[in-house]
């Protein structure tokens, strides 16, 4: 039996909301979200009274919240149950391999991926993008205002223009943070030591920095090692590091600054709205480097 | 003729300060704060009415504020008109081989490095990094006050681990915004299309970028091409890319996972501190990013 294209029975008050992995810190965070729209939520996760299967079978709506290296794994497991009358939903930070492997359901699929950790005080202002790959375009519409309704900033796009993007926003940032740290670890670097002798810029830095390596290992190296476009963001790495080790040690500075001019000229305007804002975050920052400092020695 | 070793000569209210590169943002910054602290201060620059050598002769203190690529060639150049009546100090991002040039003269030296630019407006909680190499101890500790009085966090340092740190505090992360900047580039990233997609993590983190593309090519690629440990640290960052790189294309997981938990091991406490003071630099962030996006949209 499939939903009539208003999808009454996906919305509130009867619309029943399963969560495989409603334990996690994000599956927590979206059964409040979804309990405080109106739903009624349900969760199964290791060791809760009803197993996945149970969940699925009574909810109208499906999320897995479940680690990224297992989402594929985990919803071809549970294929057999889903039905072409339920909307499924995930929240991991790659789209392709998740959204292909909850289309080969019958139920209707919207891929989800919040831009932000499970331990956010509001969504106000949080950017959660969405591919509704296959949806009633009302229902959909009208799911989305249940997000923006919490002060969510919706995003549609392609799963595979996602995963492009995330190429970006994560693998190139995380992937850097990761070898920095470990350049950090190998020369036996004392973090501490190098605080003593920094700028606003370089606090930021390490602080973002020490803040990935606070977080889930799995999660972190899962975003870079899976997604598709890694190789090459890899290659172009290495090949650049080699022109510049060519450049350095023959002591070619011009090719350097050129480089780096042909950089700016891409970047354009940002540059200098980004130095802007920027300054002012140094400026915020600062202040609250010192008062840490001075809690510290206080 | 030399100074006493109270140094009476080096200070207000006779006292006469000779900036070389009067007329860079570095040297007018200087050029204020000497004179806010009582010194009578000159200036040599391209076209000013003196000559470097005939503001050198009329100085007590001589300070180079020019480019890093050209400090030591115009330290070198002005090394006949020094005296050992004189103090000569530098304001260069890296410190061994511009001291060395000012230690041929046979003046006292100061080796200075402002871990700040020259558009900050308070010195305040400022840090600046100084290797006292050759002066008198008592005169060192009241110069050091003059910055202190002006609340610059002063850090003392040997020139060779002034420049080992700066491998890092510098160079491990100028190098590593400078390949991201490319990569954007050569992919044909359209930066505004990520922001619409970004976590605050992210914003801040291509906020920074920018900063940096907002600057002076030839000074961050001198900090860089310049820096002794540089090559090391390329090295480094190729082995971890090869393995990595390895690690990605077999699927290695739980490899790229340890690999990430040995770095926490190795940040220890930092990791957690850097989680609670990122994630209220965020929340300013995310403030901050708000506003601006709302002045760019009425």
């Amino acid at each position: 039996m499939k939903p009539s294209s208003d999808g009454t029975k996906w919305f509130p008050p009867h619309a029943r909301v399963g969560i495989i992995g409603g334990k996690g810190e994000m599956g927590r965070l979206f059964r409040r979200f979804f309990e405080k729209r109106g739903y009624q939520v349900d969760i199964a996760d290791l060791q809760t009274p009803k197993t996945s299967r149970e969940i699925i079978e009574s909810s109208d709506l499906v999320l897995f919240s479940v680690p990224l290296h297992q989402t594929v794994e985990i919803i071809e497991e549970n294929l057999p149950y889903l039905r072409d009358d339920q909307l499924v939903m995930d929240l991991t930070s790659l789209k392709v391999e998740p959204i292909r492997a909850m289309l080969r359901s019958k139920a209707s699929v919207v891929g989800l991926h919040p831009m932000f950790g499970g331990s956010i005080s509001s969504f106000s202002g949080q950017t959660i993008i969405a591919c509704p790959v296959r949806i009633d375009s009302q229902v959909w519409n009208r799911l989305r205002m249940e997000f923006e309704q919490e002060g969510m900033v919706v995003r549609e796009c392609s799963p595979e223009k996602h995963d492009k993007l995330m190429a970006i926003i994560q693998v190139l940032f995380h992937l850097s943070t990761m070898i920095q740290g470990r350049v950090i670890r190998e020369l036996g670097i004392d973090i501490e030591e190098t605080l003593g002798y920094t700028s606003p810029v370089y606090r930021t830095e390490i602080c973002l920095l020490g803040r990935m390596f606070a977080q889930s290992e799995w999660l972190y190296s899962a975003i870079s090692q899976m997604n598709p476009h890694t190789p090459q963001i890899i290659d172009l790495i290495q090949a650049i590091l080699s022109e510049y080790k060519t450049w350095i040690t023959e002591k070619n500075l011009s090719a350097l600054a050129q480089d780096f001019a042909k950089t700016r000229a891409h970047l354009g305007s940002f540059c200098q709205r980004a130095f802007e804002e920027s300054s002012r975050l140094i400026d915020l920052s600062s202040a609250l480097f010192r008062s840490a400092e001075e809690v510290k020695s206080s």
